[in-house]
């Protein structure tokens, strides 16, 4: 890491993929098409919870122009006593998640799906398809599914000895607990309420798979890891991974939310059986309906401190919603709600709790915000009646390189109180605020992660060079990486092409997700360019006659390492990749590696907010991000990673919320009645990217994908706080719920 | 290569893609289709020559529906003056044979091109085009291009310092031919003629392009190579080659006529004009008028003998057809014409003549059946002179190890006389003749290829394989890749899939020709598969906690290595997949080399004719194929090769022409009046493998692709002689022919 030499990296590059996206030839999944290709469409469970007593399907195969029908009978059944992990998912409950087989647990649930000759063609054979149900009570919301007489909705799954909805559970504890609150001075304990959120990308899932007669399949879809949907479609279809390719589309959005599948094995199992080409797309009802939100969650916190602001102990229970199948992000909530501080005694306890509505799915920092908005939110009243300002607080507890956190680990370099302490700083901390306005702050954290990334770099034979790696671009990792290859290699980022591979051409790559991509991909690219020079350095040498070891490269050639090597004029990249093809062959190198070293990502957001007493709207006025991404790449995407949590964030806390009707179902199931923030709901977010760069990391980088999503909820509610001197403990502070608290206020003061 | 415990290599095991070509889902180039794709259309010129002194294209621009017009200003100009050679090609003649610049040079010549919403416009926008021609004279066959008044195509070219279109020469020496002459017992000299013929593939050229608004660029297209599209685009274009990503389709046939382009380019800029993604698909008519043939020849060859057979002296002079640019396979005709045999002078000398007809292209060993025809044919005259049977003449010359060949090499490990031995020992060689049947032998030699490829082998996360490497697969390289990689690993080769990866997601690979790919291509993957050998080892030791050389693979699964290695039981491929999850990631690797080491192939024909004297058609009735080709990996295939190459012989002598009209122009641009052989012209062709291991490759694979093309052409015509008595001198031995020849006999008879 030289920072001063740094040409590219640090430096705002034109998008390598943003002329295709702006003009429209950026190729998503239901942008493909097939000769012969036929349209399939999912029949959906009318009930939130119903036993599956048979399904005919002989009405709708008599259609003219059906060409296959599949229901459960046709997805692998992996059975519910053994688990089948793969990656964050259990094989169990993805069987069964995108095709219902005893049971459909929520409304929207697949019971079978067709393919035809038309999309409406498809949806006609639905209706046709007639299925008895047994219809069960059922349970919404998490006090419902956890209260004594609740409908079981797995009567396999135990909790102390008896059918329950509580899946799971997960505890971590750091010193002692109790003792730590006999040592407290001042003890503040609250619980909180917050709502399933959906993540809202603007691509519907979709896919193009072609299952050809020897099983060969090739599948064209949306998501966050080519390698998962080939690794789970091979799981629920039989079909052996060898002979899946799976080719990744561009991505309209994924937050977490495409790290699992729904389409791709049902639409492989169509193909199978029609032999033809199945196209699927969701309409947004069905993404709505039946694709992951992130959980709802009842919290409760209480931190104990002394006079002096020293908090010594901290404990918080969660229960999450995990929808109709375990697998709620409960580690997120339990690890990362104290990780921003250092407590000797802390005690986390989660709930993974199921009930009759869609299962989770990941989103951005999973589990995290959640045990953030009731920790910050805690935090600030602590601060209240301690008399210190709550960035004070933070920094006096902030933890640092040493601390032990209660997840596990002994923090490495890190910048946590670099985040507050700029914060603490800023003008917006000190700018004057207007009647109705509040001002609120929290802190927040996110793991990040590391794993298998592969690379390959190659130099072309005009001297440029082509980089694959394997992770669809969400971030902007393309630019990103090639910043960070224009650096090493020294010449213009206009020369490096990044591009993404598919299953059969690059090494296995893992999601993208949990912050990873760039960590992990700019280590194996680092690594192949580095190869890459090696071999550049020696056909110098061979050139010169003079040994490998007298080259060095700088500036986009290979030099003579100081006078005792030769006098020579330098060989270009250009020059060399010429000469290539005569002696050796074009150049290129792959790497392939398992990372590890990504250390966790802090951040520290200001919020300013004013709200419109007469009609409970919050607006927020003014919202700075401080977050420490040890070095940005391109500081342009991390920037739209501030901003782009921080916008979800806003519409987590002000108004997304699915609404249920007496039915157990949806109400709200599109983007005009679930209501998620647009340009003119927010101002211009403001960033300060903090850098203290991660010293196992060759440019230094920290996950920032994930972090900008923790902190909102809270910051935003202590600002409504600030504004008006009402506590909210539920989320959304939607305007019916602010004039309703607003309207008990008037009352009591009457 | 341990021949007995080979379980996959030398099987005819199912063709990975033999069922999506069945059921007619295989993608070729002209199946592509993306969203606002026009269709290109290339407007040709009407004479064989002419200046084009200016072209008017603003009523084709006018016409509605037209995007684009192109013209030769739109392609990169390289100077006449100096050579930019890219693999065969050199860019000078590539930039004005897709695009005519100062003159059209041929009939059919590109001079313009038109992309519009449909086919029906682009071609009529093409007819609204205006060219002021100024007709120029013009030469066809070689005798009136190098006749001393002839018109000159390229004035820059010169030979023996005069404007000449002789544009370029060869010679090949060794020992001192007029003192072997004067040893010679037997002199013979004869002189022969051969006619260009096309390579027949079934698919006509076919592209789709994309250029998006920064320059990125998307090729679908069939080639023997998208490296070599990539390079070529980019050369023709002015696009960095890191800015395109050249996508194989699947091939229907190329046989070398697809180792260049034509569409490419063109598509490319009118994407760039349209802002659209341009398709363009030629006609069978634009194939044959446009695309290359091999040369047409006249030779000479001179060979003397002693009395015993021993030859003493062989020379050779060839004056191949280069079509309207330099270029033609002279290499070949004059280095492989004496190369089965081992006589101490020889002399042969190649002459590169330009002339107006479409520019040649490589066509399987080419230039090597022009020079074989020529030698063969003169050898079965001295045969019949010497009094020796015409296979022992071979046998009692024939090169073997050690043998000094005029071309250059000194022959390592090598099995011609193997294939003689095995035809004379044949029953077919033995087996009596009819009426009007007559036999005929000859043998030939291909150089064959190594060069650059590259491969990634990757262990799925269940334990099967995915091979990626960077070739179009034309005759069986994924079927024969599987069969390698199964034995190596020692698994069913069910669990192999085997890829082609395009030039964004492999390593740099070198074309499908020359009979390189599975020579170099099966040491690539050898290597990956050895790497990831090692790696499953590697956690095998981990796991039982022994040393990694303390573990050996076979029979699929890692074992300890002998009793004091430890006790445990072997774990599988899929067991260490599984775990591999766990413990470092997925397992792969790649290799990328330039292979050497590829030597020469070499094939003895056995064919019996019947003529039918009264429609001058003469019929191959029965033929037999002796060929050394090293290891045979995939018989089926290996057979195919063998059959394949015969079969094109076959048409090339007996039928396969180009009719000039007296305009200058093809008369015959279709397969009805271009008469290719089909199946009920051929009898089943027979195949004896012969497998004299390459000591230098790990399977012991020679190429085979080519040398069967070789023998064909003498042999037959050798047969025919056998059969009437009557030498021809020049092909095709067409039925007008054979009756001119036995009317001629009639004549002479009475």
């Amino acid at each position: 890491m030289n920072e001063i030499s740094n040409k590219w990296i640090g430096t705002s590059t034109i998008r390598p993929d943003g002329v295709d996206k702006v003009v429209g030839r950026a190729q998503y999944a239901a942008d493909g098409s097939m000769p012969g290709m036929i349209w399939g469409k999912v029949l959906r469970s009318p009930h939130p919870h119903a036993v599956i007593r048979s399904i005919d399907t002989s009405k709708a195969e008599a259609l003219p122009g059906v060409k296959a029908v599949v229901t459960s009978k046709d997805i692998v059944d992996f059975s519910v006593h053994t688990p089948v992990p793969l990656g964050i998912q259990d094989m169990r409950w993805m069987c069964r998640n995108i095709m219902a087989r005893e049971k459909a647990l929520f409304h929207g649930h697949p019971v079978a799906a067709v393919a035809a000759m038309s999309a409406d063609i498809a949806a006609e054979a639905c209706e046709l398809i007639e299925i008895d149900y047994e219809v069960l009570p059922w349970a919404i919301e998490i006090e419902d599914a956890i209260a004594p007489d609740a409908p079981i909705l797995h009567d396999f799954i135990e909790f102390e000895g008896k059918p329950s909805n509580i899946a799971g559970t997960l505890e971590h504890k750091l010193g002692d607990i109790d003792s730590g609150f006999d040592d407290a001075d001042v003890i503040v304990e609250r619980s909180y309420d917050t709502r399933p959120v959906h993540q809202g990308y603007i691509e519907p899932h979709a896919c193009l798979v072609s299952v050809a007669a020897d099983g060969k399949t090739t599948i064209w879809s949306s998501s966050q890891g080519q390698f998962m949907v080939r690794a789970m479609t091979a799981f629920l279809t039989g079909i052996p991974q060898s002979d899946i390719r799976a080719i990744p589309a561009e991505i309209g959005g994924g937050f977490g939310g495409k790290t699992i599948i729904y389409l791709e094995p049902v639409a492989a199992m169509l193909s199978k059986k029609s032999g033809r080409p199945v196209k699927m797309v969701m309409n947004r009802e069905e993404v709505m309906r039946a694709t992951g939100p992130t959980s709802g969650a009842k919290s409760t916190v209480k931190i104990g401190a002394k006079k002096d602001g020293t908090i010594v102990a901290g404990q918080a229970t969660h229960y999450l919603q995990a929808g109709a199948f375990p697998g709620s992000p409960i580690r997120g909530a339990c690890g990362c709600c104290f990780a921003p501080y250092d407590i000797p005694n802390v005690h986390t306890f989660g709930y993974d709790v199921v009930s009759n509505r869609s299962k989770v799915a990941a989103y951005r920092a999973p589990g995290s915000p959640i045990g953030a908005y009731a920790v910050e939110s805690t935090l600030d009243e602590l601060a209240e009646q301690l008399g210190i300002d709550p960035l004070e607080l933070r920094l006096k507890n902030a933890a640092k390189q040493g601390t032990k956190a209660a997840h596990g680990p002994v923090y490495p370099v890190m910048g946590y109180a670099e985040t507050v302490k700029a914060a603490l700083a800023h003008e917006h901390y000190k700018a004057p605020l207007g009647k109705f306005q509040g001002r609120g702050v929290a802190s927040g954290y996110w793991f990040n992660a590391g794993g298998e990334s592969s690379a390959q770099v190659n130099i072309t034979e005009d001297g440029n060079v082509v980089v694959t790696t394997g992770h669809p671009d969400i971030g902007g990792s393309r630019a990103s990486i090639a910043n960070i290859t224009a650096e090493l290699l020294g010449i213009d980022y206009r020369r490096v092409s990044v591009l993404i591979g598919d299953t059969a051409t690059i090494g296995y790559s893992n999601l993208t997700g949990g912050s990873r991509v760039l960590y992990a991909s700019a280590m194996v690219v680092t690594q192949s360019t580095e190869k890459v020079i090696e071999t550049l350095k020696g056909l110098a040498a061979k050139i010169w006659g003079i040994p490998a070891d007298a080259v060095t490269w700088s500036g986009g050639a290979a030099r003579p390492a100081g006078d005792n090597a030769g006098k020579f004029e330098p060989l270009t990249l250009e020059e060399l990749a010429a000469k290539a093809n005569m002696t050796g062959g074009p150049i290129g190198a792959g790497v392939q590696l398992n990372t590890t070293g990504a250390e966790g990502g802090f951040a520290t957001h200001v919020c300013d907010v004013e709200v419109d007493v007469e009609l409970g709207i919050v607006r927020v006025i003014r919202y700075t991000s401080f977050q420490d991404v040890g070095k940005a790449v391109h500081p342009a995407y991390v920037e739209g990673q501030m901003q782009g949590g921080a916008v979800q964030g806003i519409g987590w806390a002000l108004n997304e919320e699915y609404i249920y009707n007496k039915d157990g179902k949806v109400d709200n199931p599109g983007f005009l009645d679930y209501r998620m923030p647009v340009c003119s709901d927010v101002p211009m977010l403001d960033n300060v990217i903090i850098e203290v760069p991660n010293p196992l990391h060759p440019q230094g980088v920290r996950g920032v994908g994930e972090v900008p999503l923790v902190p909102p909820l809270a910051a935003i509610r202590n600002a409504v706080y600030n504004a008006l001197g009402i506590r909210f403990y539920s989320l959304p502070m939607s305007p019916p719920r602010v004039l309703e608290k607003l309207d008990g206020m008037k009352e009591a003061a009457e």
